[in-house]
């Protein structure tokens, strides 16, 4: 069973409670609690450690757009945060761009979008290929 | 008249000519300038001299799902690189993120959904109160 590590914002709170009932995953919990404000960039980055050590599988990002925890979390070499609205681009934020964060808008998609958004990330893997020397660019910077 | 940056991988390409036909604004064109294969990062760093400097009031970076676009510009600080996928999302991006680049997956939007997301985020001001805290908190990393 993989682990994830996940973190979302006040916005992003109630879609991670209930992604985090999919028992076919573990999960570690970085929080926020409830949906008193919090500041995403702080909750984004708490959960780089485990996906830059692979002590994660990967990790998912939620606030309010995606839009928030996606800046925040590709200012880290080595991060590809994608955020997504539906399984085909998170088929492609893996097979494509090898994305080891998925970031999701609680606002802007369905819970049911957000699960199958998951599903198809955790299981698709990174094609390489002519793909690769494209991800080496993104840390060369 | 204001001034947007644009660059795109061939994916984007189309959708780059279209976006250009505006005439309501001028046009820094940083490329690609057919539908032959390259290299998203490469594009998306084209831009950020123009978007950090003011030189132009904010860029415009496409590609197939806008993914690889957000991960590459979002690596640099001051850069508040937002992937919109309708004119709501380019809305907030502006009013609560202070996004300075729209970001567009020409394989995942229809081209009239990229010209709604263009021209809310260039009519639409950053709100500031308490999002201006969770803005700079984004380059402190």
């Amino acid at each position: 069973m993989i682990t994830l590590a996940i973190a979302a914002d006040h916005a992003g709170f109630p879609l991670k409670q209930k992604l985090m009932n999919l028992d076919e995953y573990l999960w570690d919990d970085h929080g926020t609690h409830s949906t008193d404000p919090t500041d995403y960039p702080i909750l984004a980055r708490s959960i780089i450690p485990e996906v830059l050590s692979n002590r994660c599988a990967f990790g998912v990002l939620i606030c309010g757009t995606g839009i928030g925890m996606s800046i925040a979390a590709n200012r880290y070499k080595g991060i590809r945060a994608a955020l997504c609205f539906n399984s085909e681009m998170a088929y492609l934020a893996r097979t494509h761009n090898d994305a080891n964060i998925l970031v999701l808008g609680a606002r802007t998609i369905s819970d049911d979008v957000a699960v199958e958004c998951l599903k198809t990330f955790a299981t698709t893997s990174f094609e390489e290929g002519r793909h690769l020397g494209r991800i080496h660019l993104l840390d060369i910077y």
